[in-house]
């Protein structure tokens, strides 16, 4: 530490200082937020924004700027005051903290040029700073990420997903800040101020560890200087802290968490702060050493697909391939495993494209965070496990739509087509889940020519995009030269006498095809709906579709009855005056062969027949 | 070791014969599963059942008996085969393996009596076992729990939350077993056969723990019979073991996850298996020590509520007074929590019920799991946190689902009227996820009464309850003696003029009130109902009120537009010629006040009368 300037160290307090009469300030302003947070991670940000990062204030998510993730999210007030002080934002814009006109909200989002992800909900941030990292080294640049994290979220097992493979992957261009303040929001966290604790499990992570005083300058700025050894491990500093450190009146006390300080409280506090001051001026913003790195730009020109011979394939095995097509000509695109590639087919990918493959092992979460991460550098991440498996990440996902994240994944076997697995590994709930991302889109291929499409769809869209696949082998209906549009639908069996449409998508849509020619036999015509696009979904298309068909719809899914296609299509027309009829799968199915669970749970082509020929007798 | 007799260990090698003998049969008829996965685990499952468990075969799931959670789910076959051999069902059962006449599924559910919860995605087993050993340890029983985890499912961050948490609870009579037999799905696991860094991560989390070669019967008998140590921790037993072990051509072998053998390979592995066979009698199962522990049972008689004078409490507030209030008669009632408590206020119940609260800290998963694990003991436990949190334990709640548990889930903080905390803090699509759960009830109080009267049902009701509750405080509706149904309604404002029927719950039923109060007095008369059952929901109820005011309905809340409260009503009347609107929140809302959000995002009262007027306008 000897080399480090007493002046600097001086200069790197004030701007500390700085920081949390800022937080306090704009808390007060605001009536609420979290100032104590704030406080207790003071010496920490002033460290890492003047002391280590090397980036640039104009454009700080370009891939050469070291990056830095606010995993705590709810000390926004402090992050927002670092990149007032660096001069990326005005100081006075700071006291509009949460106000609806202000895009300084509560807790951090991307509708700021400096935040790469939404953070609020805990535990996210090391698995995207991991995404960032990775992002970075694959585009040739020599950045670095930091992360800073709250004590108590480090109880979330997302956070030790993110350090497992942090180290797997020897990424020593991440470096992880615990901020141990002790104390969570309802009470003292799990390990209080027990930094060996913390040390031995992200030791036991396989991690570099250093235990320092987070408000002694000195050490904190030894230490993020350390972040990066180039020994092949990432680095974690854990930083023994106080809650409220420096504010007078709450410093170390329960009961101040989320609580901003009343004027009179905030006012005397800020006069003791300013006090300490010692109006030195900050040090230089250190800037990036490499400037060439780049993530390559989309591809001027695609290959063109062409259906297989032989008619038959399962929609997860189309998208492998189709991520490997695409991906021949489109180097943003990165695709991500939770140790099932062998069943979405993702391994093909891997094969073809090893150096743009991350294998996250069994921890969906960390790989939808590593996901966004990559996101955040350029990349267009593909992430895929079975669709059921993916719910594991219902809240990250979340968070990435807050992040309006460029992010797509696939979830294959869905349904209770998939067959003798049974019902843990069926996805029966994943599209009301996904069609509840803001702007997500909901894709549902049913042969292999649309499946080629929708990855190309995906890739091609800004933004969630979420693709479920069929386990089964299914034919091919489409030719290759067939276009496919985000929002779009098709009519694929249409007639002048049709009774009623019936709307499917994936191995339902088979079998409504399957029934079409029953009841075609016996003189029943029905229109048939192939809804690929379920979000967007195609209001028009459905409703001329109605209105040529008795205003009457019959929806199937290999879904639950609740949030699915049949919703989709509900939420779309239903105050358009249609009858809309749904089947769906309305219990939890059991183990059996795909063809006899079908037929039990009521969406196959004998039960589509029966329920047709019901409406169509109805008066 | 020495008192271990040859006998029994030669006893115990040949039970472990027969559960790979039976787990190749099964799965080699079924003509798909794990033979692999079952003859790695095979020596552990055979010295827990006969060589250290406790327990009564005709009564496994008495809270005296020692519990056997099979993580690693997809290991089935061993476990039934166990199950057979213990004598709880047939073997000849044994070769229904998945099909769909049997109970014996793909994995394993609670359709059978031994089976406490659903496996089959992985790493949710060791917060189940903790729940169970916290259960038997709250009713007085010195029963174990065991848990056997495939070493792939240790990167799931759910099996770190389980792992901590029992450490902090000093959770002794919780054992886990991990299987390290070094492959995954899809290829080697991220720590292969490097049983140390298990040991260190266990260890770093403040567990005892044993390395084992798991296929030396004896080393394996010592460690599972050392798994109680009565020192505070509990036990990891880490097991060198070989997947396919003892499954000629097979053993140790990449690329034979989760394939059955053909006939004649399965016969030649059988035939040489039966060579090993020493034809010993099996040991005594071990009954039992302690019988007279139990959980109490459902109250006789309940506590009446009485709505407070001043008539104004939020419905978070009343939800934490409610569960202090049925707590005080009903024993079976437990609490969990997020660190989040002060908020959701389930701390009134720890303060009234400390012996019957559980802190889980930040690890939303996990405390769905260690519900779950409470239930199967005949606990009521009433798990809490931030709504949008919730939606991180989104699989977990998916595989409660399956397990049909008798779990209570509150989330609080439901929407944009929670204000400045900004989006990552709103939960916006916690309907949807909830309602796809099958079986799974959806209640949305609007006042403390009503809240009181859910809480009430939600412990009564056997299965999976979600209760949605709000940040502000929300006038009183209702009197105290006012009846509540699951699935039912109310019509809170009626008049034979009515234009159309507005359908809320919660804040926007609130501000459908004052909307109601605005067009009457402008003369437009409107129906209002108060559906705090969204989930079964009331069709006739909607029906009548729809065919009384021009077969028109209007939803309002505050989630998005997706398969929510409006997508509920839908799919309740949507083939009943019903034209149904709806408003809802439609974009990522920002931080501001909540009266701003609400207007902004188009669900306060100012934007129902304008939405009223327009369609009573619209011929």
């Amino acid at each position: 530490m000897a080399d480090l300037p007493d002046g600097l160290i001086q200069s790197l307090e004030d701007i500390a200082t700085r920081l949390r009469i800022d937080s306090i300030r704009a808390t007060t302003a605001a009536g609420s937020g979290h100032p104590t947070s704030c406080a207790s991670a003071a010496d920490l940000v002033a460290a890492i924004f003047f002391g280590a990062m090397r980036f640039d204030p104009q454009e700080p998510r370009a891939v050469t700027s070291d990056r830095f993730v606010l995993s705590k999210g709810h000390a926004a007030p402090v992050l927002y005051a670092a990149w007032a002080e660096v001069g990326t934002i005005k100081r006075e814009e700071l006291t509009t903290l949460r106000d609806i006109a202000s895009d300084l909200e509560g807790h951090p989002t991307p509708r700021l040029p400096f935040v790469d992800v939404a953070t609020g909900s805990l535990g996210q941030g090391l698995g995207v700073g991991l995404g960032l990292a990775t992002g970075a080294r694959c585009a040739g640049s020599d950045a670095r990420t930091f992360v800073l994290l709250g004590d108590g979220e480090t109880a979330e097992g997302s956070v030790w997903e993110a350090a497992y493979l942090a180290a797997h992957r020897k990424a020593d261009n991440l470096i992880a800040v615990v901020d141990v303040n002790g104390l969570g929001q309802s009470g003292p966290t799990m390990w209080d101020h027990d930094l060996p604790a913390f040390q031995r499990k992200f030791r036991a992570a396989g991690w570099r560890t250093l235990v320092i005083d987070g408000h002694d300058m000195r050490a904190v700025l030894d230490a993020v200087r350390r972040g990066r050894s180039g020994r092949g491990a990432p680095t974690a500093i854990i930083a023994r802290t106080v809650k409220g450190k420096g504010i007078e009146g709450v410093e170390g006390l329960e009961g101040w968490h989320g609580k901003p300080l009343p004027a009179d409280g905030a006012d005397r506090a800020i006069a003791a702060l300013e006090g300490r001051l010692r109006h030195l001026p900050p040090p230089p913003i250190q800037r990036p050493r490499r400037r060439a790195a780049r993530v390559a730009p989309p591809p001027a020109a695609r290959q063109p697909y062409a259906p297989p011979a032989d008619g038959s394939i399962a929609t997860r095995e189309a998208y492998g391939e189709a991520l490997v097509r695409i991906g021949a000509s489109d180097a943003r695109i990165v695709a991500l495993d939770g140790d099932v590639k062998n069943s979405t087919y993702a391994e093909k990918f891997m094969q073809a494209h090893p150096d743009r493959f991350v294998e996250c092992f069994i921890a969906e979460q960390n790989m939808v965070s590593v996901s966004a991460g990559l996101a955040a550098q350029g990349y267009v991440p593909f992430a895929s496990s079975f669709a059921c498996f993916l719910t594991r990440a219902a809240d990250q996902v979340r968070m990435a739509g807050i992040s309006r994240s460029n992010l797509k994944l696939c979830g294959s076997h869905a349904g209770v087509s998939i067959g003798e697995d049974g019902p843990s590994q069926m996805a029966l709930e994943d599209l009301a889940l996904f069609r509840a991302v803001p702007d997500g889109v909901v894709l549902y291929p049913s042969d292999a020519t649309s499946t080629h499409a929708c990855v190309q769809l995906a890739a091609d869209h800004r933004g969630i995009v979420y693709i479920r696949t069929t386990r089964m082998k299914t034919a091919v209906l489409y030719s290759g030269d067939e276009a496919f549009t985000i929002g779009g639908l098709k009519v694929v069996r249409e007639s002048g006498d049709d009774r009623l449409t019936v709307v499917a998508a994936g191995i339902t849509l088979h079998e409504a095809l399957a029934a079409h020619e029953e009841l075609r036999s016996a003189g029943v015509a029905v229109r048939v709906i192939d809804l690929y696009s379920i979000k967007p979904i195609d209001r028009a298309g459905l409703l001329a579709a109605a209105r040529a068909t008795h205003d009457t719809l019959l929806t199937v899914e290999d879904h639950y009855a609740e949030g699915g296609l049949g919703a989709a299509v509900l939420e779309a027309v239903g105050d358009a005056g249609v009858v809309t009829h749904r089947m769906a799968v309305t219990e939890i199915p059991r183990s059996g062969s795909p063809k006899k669970l079908l037929a039990r749970y009521g969406i196959d082509r004998a039960a589509i027949v029966r329920r047709v020929r019901e409406i169509v007798a109805s008066p």
